[in-house]
């Protein structure tokens, strides 16, 4: 910062925040892949493929809020930067609980940028509004589902490189 | 999206949702003119060229909130995609209903952008926004006010080229 | 306002917008019902009946942005008082145009409270939102549709009574 | 709806989406409690607890985060009713892994509300905001951390009777 | 807490925040009246008065902009709980500098609620983003401008009984 | 405009407000740092050091919410540009009132861009945030503070070159 500054001093480095400076940083293509998982009873599963839960659509709108909810990541998360997503993208698939398993619904979300910063926390906040979205939608049937395994699956673009798990 | 997607399948199509993808498309210098109009009776009509509605001063009111629903776009409309308008600018315009027509306001907004996408639907929201302002601020005098006509008047800039209706 | 504010004069009336005070208005059960109408052109209207427009399921998107715009109703309007919508629902009718009509769309959107002011506006904004996220999902086959005849049809509760138009 | 909507036919069931009409239900003191964890690497676990990562105070602007996240549920979660939160809390736990485990942080969240309907997406959200938050202030350090088990613990009040996991 | 919560250890305290627990709280009527000041060069007070500044009516945009700013109070202060705004005004007073004195703009902001938490910081939000819109409407001219003397001038209803400065 | 917008007349006058139109501005590195100060009782201070105020630790969630608040800029001040920071830093300072001055919190924030349009505005609204918190957090043990001096100190890039107060 400026000399004006100069007397200015941390106060007992209470809560300290910094956002990362991108000023500097490159407009380069990124894009980054997230994925999640919410398993539940097969009463509610049945329900989901079927497309019978009295709330409506579950698939549709959790797509939708997914979305949504990628776009409002910098208004979520304090530090990230606020960006311009140039594409969001939510699949979903059903896999069926076999010896014992949980039956699960697997979210992934896909999140493009041309800009100065990485785009994996939008794809994540993506994948978990989504899961929050099909919790709310089958909650009525099962209570108890969970939401789990909710990571990066591959990150391109970008000075840390291309990596993919 | 990457080799990790491949066992990936859309459940049985319910709520696709496409956001395209501009990642790749040019920044250029984009403009969308959109208008509507909302009718009313004499009187409510005749309250708002005077300036004398009890909710206060209707056409300010809605400019501002026009200008500030272009803002909101993207958050309002599920595909749509963020981006930093360079201007928007929001007209009104009395027309005196004769031979048994309709007193009329005409709304009309301009939204510009260096960007990758068109700003049509900014346009269309900022008019939108401005006639629900105007209808709230009127409704105490008429309840049947009719917002109509709602369209795209022009477009420059963006792949599809110019056009005006 | 209190006696501190004796000698506050309005700065020559430049911009007047009173709130309406609702302060000691009774908690009643209050609903209302708007509607409004998008037309197409036929191949518009066939995909969309089809469900084959590249952008997504049409319906299922608007509907969503039509519910979600009815929360927002208060951060849009500037005088709308925020309040706790207990009921959103949004219907969609196809109407096929004959002898030369246009094929519509009819969007139709119920909005209950239990609280101290009408729901009208909110149920016209969900209206409003649901047909520009049809626009914005059928534009690339059809950017000349136009949204028409957004009105309030029927209001219930509250101190002006019930009418439907 | 009134019987103007008699001729109203939903079209072919594309995107259903019925947010429970609430208006009628008590309001009564109700509460919930979720809970959620996010597994991290030695390294970061060890940064989170002598609070030495880059991007700050992790646990502080996660607590804040989540609080906040919890204010918005209605706006990311469609069919959610907006609501007036009257208590959010947000508590965390660090848990060493040991014998092989991984390392955690568990994430726990409470919201009160006297109203109309129930607490526990707002609790669920409060906890993914937090976890969210988690990983973006630890990411430089360990890309591949897991948010997982988000689940609600216990629920009181409203028609369901109170139950606990 | 319930009893869940046994084993759970605030991590040392950092970022601790408690937002107030209101539940039990009565819903009374409740008020405040908040003040600020906005102080300026000649020149771009003369041309505030005489409407003159090339963005426009700069009262009646900062009016608006204060009313709007007093309902997202909840999402920019953390701790703050939502609740449902009855009444908002805004009032303006400008004051000519004598003797050397500033020219300032007095800026009285008053907010109503029947809920269960005071409203002093709506009314503080309302003053401080009119002062805000206020400088941004005459930054061109001055940018020097300050904004001063932001304080709760009366507060009534609530357990700490009425009180004004 | 364009030429179909011949006809049309602004209506009287009321409510211009003109967004600058900043689409041909070129994209430079701006950056602005603003200031403000909150004066309270020594029991307020005192406990706003010893981080012992009972909501919380009030100079973390102050910074948070001065964070935030600067990306909601564009939202809150009606003719401010949407823009993508690409920096946001508070920093606070106490200082204890001597011979009779009053205990103070200084307030400052730096914003930073590589955009069209400069950000004053979004530092000045970080200044205020920060500063309408901190009052939240005290304002139980003293409801008298007062939130002054908000200023911009200095100013780089654009059009207008560098300055500083």
């Amino acid at each position: 910062m400026q000399k004006q500054n100069a007397g200015l001093t941390h106060v007992n480095g209470h809560g300290k925040a910094n956002m990362v400076d991108v000023t500097d940083k490159q407009i380069t293509q990124r894009q980054a892949v997230a994925e999640g998982y919410i398993s539940m009873s097969t009463q509610a599963f049945t329900m989901l493929k079927d497309n019978t839960h009295a709330k409506g659509d579950v698939l549709s709108i959790a797509r939708i809020a997914g979305i949504q909810g990628a776009k409002k990541c910098s208004d979520l998360i304090p530090l990230c930067h606020p960006l311009m997503l140039s594409k969001v993208q939510l699949d979903f698939q059903t896999i069926d609980g076999v010896n014992g398993d949980e039956n699960k619904v697997r979210i992934q979300a896909l999140c493009k940028l041309a800009g100065q910063t990485g785009v994996e926390m939008e794809a994540l906040t993506a994948v978990s509004v989504a899961a929050l979205t099909l919790f709310d939608m089958c909650k009525a049937v099962d209570p108890h589902m969970q939401i789990s395994d909710i990571k990066v699956l591959s990150k391109q673009g970008g000075k840390s490189g291309d990596w993919s798990c």
